[in-house]
């Protein structure tokens, strides 16, 4: 039997990714420093055999006979993921791919040792070559799914996500944030004036913390049995679904920053915990894509764990995990003007939630230009301070280290990424507002440390749900409505506005 | 050119093994406990493209059209060495590794909850199918390799040992240790009646005995950036020879056992880290074999660490990372009253080193039996209580748990495996003796903490020589002597005799 076929492969194709997963975790966290290039080159052979085996030519004849193959209905949606991942692994030509990620590797490291001078010009010819191949991909992902060639490189992120859609969300949001961004900073002024920030009073002990991000973890319902909490230089959730592989780091002088981390990064964690077992070797049981994966850590960190009820809960722990005198004379108020804290900045990854989404809509309009051909590389530093003045009021003329080349994204090839991360703060806005129709008490729920129904909501309408919808068509189910900006603006009204 | 492609296939086959190797060690050290089934089922797969591409049939054409190649010397022992894998790869049946695979899981699972019970009857016939099982393997190796049944299993563990020699030398030391452990057993009655044994005064808390146990490592030469020490309920030395996973467990009541252990497993681990890298894809850049390991890390441990030298140096370093009050009042004899105790015990893990090779000369004996045929499975509780008797004085008697049912190797079907344990004793003692004639001030230098000459001195002659050579070939050539009993009973006299 084909299905038989495809099935048997999947066992072997998860075997090579739990390896390739569980290795990558572990090179970030266990590996001795001496260890990384022996890594590097078992990592590659391993992908090589994972990609040989997962393109075989023969894939396509299992397919296509398994069509006529009596099969249940997950097997059928297994199928046609199954083909859907068959379709954009075989699409771009070995060569193609081996040119690809010559130009991307050799582009990050020299941005690395580039970003940190701001020297813009010596990177520009090596980010024009990774754009003129990111061209050829998205005409060649074009070619293969018949969508428009943006659509195809964010469809392979996001399956279902079209620009058509996507343009009319982010301009909503975008309008609304130019005039709630001066909003929200007005009344944070204000507010501050009458209730000032408070000093932390550290030194926070590691040790200490750690037992605090865990106990975070075990309240927002994380399985210690199928996953454990390690150090890492930046912190990531991996591993495999079954030994979920999440890292914080520390600083001693304030306990915040790796606390609000771990929350985020659990919420991805509960994603890949509470995906459906029996599908793990199938491409169905897969978590659906970057914007739903980021919907879910997002979720757990500005939905539940950024709000007045979490920190109810959250307050006394930080007392009997950190010391009594560890924030002496704090209330709820105290943190939130912390964890909630409002500034216009030049970089994405130290955003807030409200100015965040103006970086990644930048982002978003910038790299559909440079894919169509509209924007050429040489013109990227001008279109940025551009709409970096326009859209939050700062410029970064002749600051390219604070501007373009501060994300390790385009340098790396990885075009069509950005919008995951705003549509992952409005699927969460979406899903918290849906979730409160059903369950009323959720804010008092939060107050007494109880998450069980909570997660059980988001078990039932998206963890289990993996990818049997596209994203769209998961977002729907979900929330009884397409995805539209109107609940992440409600959110930052109630929590920034008058 | 064909030797080009074997040079790949190895890179091939040390990517699969290294993802083994980390694997495995992360199972022990890092897996969440709910991690196990997928982990297994990964690396089941993982190790089934291994046995594909290893023993494809091409292989065989790759290896003689090399042979016409103009090939450098290393490139030939490396096509030696890749025969020899190959031969030993191949020569079993798929449908009898399966069969064989089969019954020893079976034989395993049940001897390990059979064995608390000391249910010899309900195991007998498990382990009746193994022995089958292993005649069966004994005489397809010996087909393919021209050797006796025993010797073509001993061979795959330690090239080049033949029964025919190790007889010799192991009669040679049985009949040498009747008579010498009662000697020894007085010295030490007579020794504790002037110097009794000191109590220790813990407990000890584990992270200073992970501090001393991490002093003991660097000083003997572990190189930190190739390696690292976690816990795990059975000690090992695993992972690979860029990123050795070295492990330990401790109790609190006592630090000794710990500290014993890992300079025990610091022995394994520098002969991995001392291998040469530029044959890691290779057979040859391997480690000789189990009996050779054993001397590295017995080397460590018997040679160096349990001598009165050796705690000169290291007893500063106890009241260092353990602290003053450790063990007030000790002197290097109390330690060496510790860890030089002599036993006749029934526990073959649990013996020192006078006893312990009667625990595998024993074994060794009756497992050729087995695979000859001239002892069947139901007869080893009378024959293995009539050795025990004879060679040890104590009898195992209607204690099948404490006799043949102790230890795991026959119900995983590791026969030829046992001698590997006491060889690697005595070629560490005559490893030992070598060593003394070109460093004669060996004792000053660890007295000192000085460990690099001793280091160097086996790296030439071992570490760096991988598997160029056979067992017995190397041992000759490292020690300018083929392999005797004389060195080990000399070391044995002069540490516990009169």
């Amino acid at each position: 039997m084909s299905f038989q076929k495809l099935d048997d492969l999947g066992r072997r194709l998860e075997a090579l990714e739990h390896a390739l997963s569980i290795l990558g975790a572990d090179e970030a966290t266990h590996m001795a420093v001496g260890g990384g290039e022996k890594r590097a080159e078992a990592m590659s052979n391993l992908a090589g055999m994972y990609h040989a085996q997962a393109t075989a030519p023969e894939i396509r004849d299992w397919i296509d006979a398994a069509r006529n193959e009596d099969l249940s209905e997950d097997q059928g949606l297994a199928l046609n993921e199954l083909e859907r991942a068959y379709v954009n692994a075989t699409c771009l030509p070995t060569d193609f791919v081996q040119r690809r990620t010559a130009a991307t590797m050799r582009s990050e490291q020299l941005w690395r040792d580039l970003r940190a001078k701001g020297d813009w010009d010596s990177f520009l010819p090596a980010l024009e070559g990774v754009v003129a191949l990111v061209r050829e991909e998205a005409a060649l992902r074009a070619e293969a799914t018949g969508l428009a060639p943006y659509d195809a490189l964010m469809d392979h992120y996001d399956p279902g996500n079209r620009t058509a859609d996507i343009d009319l969300v982010f301009d909503d949001l975008k309008s609304f944030l130019k005039t709630f961004v001066p909003e929200a900073l007005a009344v944070q002024e204000e507010r501050l004036a009458r209730h000032p920030r408070k000093t932390l009073n550290g030194p926070y002990p590691i040790e200490r913390q750690r037992e605090l991000g865990l106990a975070a973890m075990r309240a927002v319902g994380f399985d210690f049995t199928h996953g454990s909490l390690a150090v890492s230089h930046h912190p990531f959730c991996g591993g495999v679904p079954t030994d979920v592989r999440m890292t914080t780091r520390y600083r001693t002088d304030e306990f915040l920053s790796s606390l609000m981390g771990v929350l985020h990064e659990t919420g991805h964690a509960l994603y890949e915990q509470g995906l459906p077992k029996d599908w793990s070797h199938w491409p169905l049981g897969k978590a659906r894509g970057m914007g739903m994966h980021e919907s879910q850590s997002l979720f757990v960190e500005m939905q539940l764990a950024r709000s007045p009820d979490f920190w109810h809960f959250m307050l006394p722990q930080v007392s009997q995990y950190l010391g009594k005198e560890a924030i002496p004379g704090w209330d709820i108020a105290d943190v939130l003007n912390e964890v909630n804290f409002v500034e216009r900045g030049f970089i994405r990854v130290d955003a807030d939630e409200v100015t965040y989404p103006l970086h990644v809509i930048l982002r978003y309009e910038l790299e559909q230009d440079l894919v169509t051909g509209k924007l050429e590389v040489s013109q990227i530093p001008e279109a940025w301070d551009a709409k970096m003045t326009e859209y939050l009021g700062i410029s970064t003329k002749d600051d390219p280290k604070d501007g373009p080349m501060q994300d390790v994204h385009w340098p790396g090839g990885a075009f069509g990424y950005f919008p995951s991360y705003t549509l992952g703060a409005m699927i969460a806005a979406q899903l918290g507002a849906a979730m409160k129709k059903d369950l009323p008490d959720m804010g008092e729920q939060m107050r007494a440390g109880h998450f069980t129904a909570i997660n059980q909501w988001r078990a039932d309408r998206v963890w289990t749900q993996a990818s049997r919808f596209s994203t769209p068509d998961l977002i729907t189910r979900a929330t009884g409505e397409p995805l539209n900006a109107d609940h992440f603006k409600n959110h930052l009204r109630q929590r920034y506005g008058k």
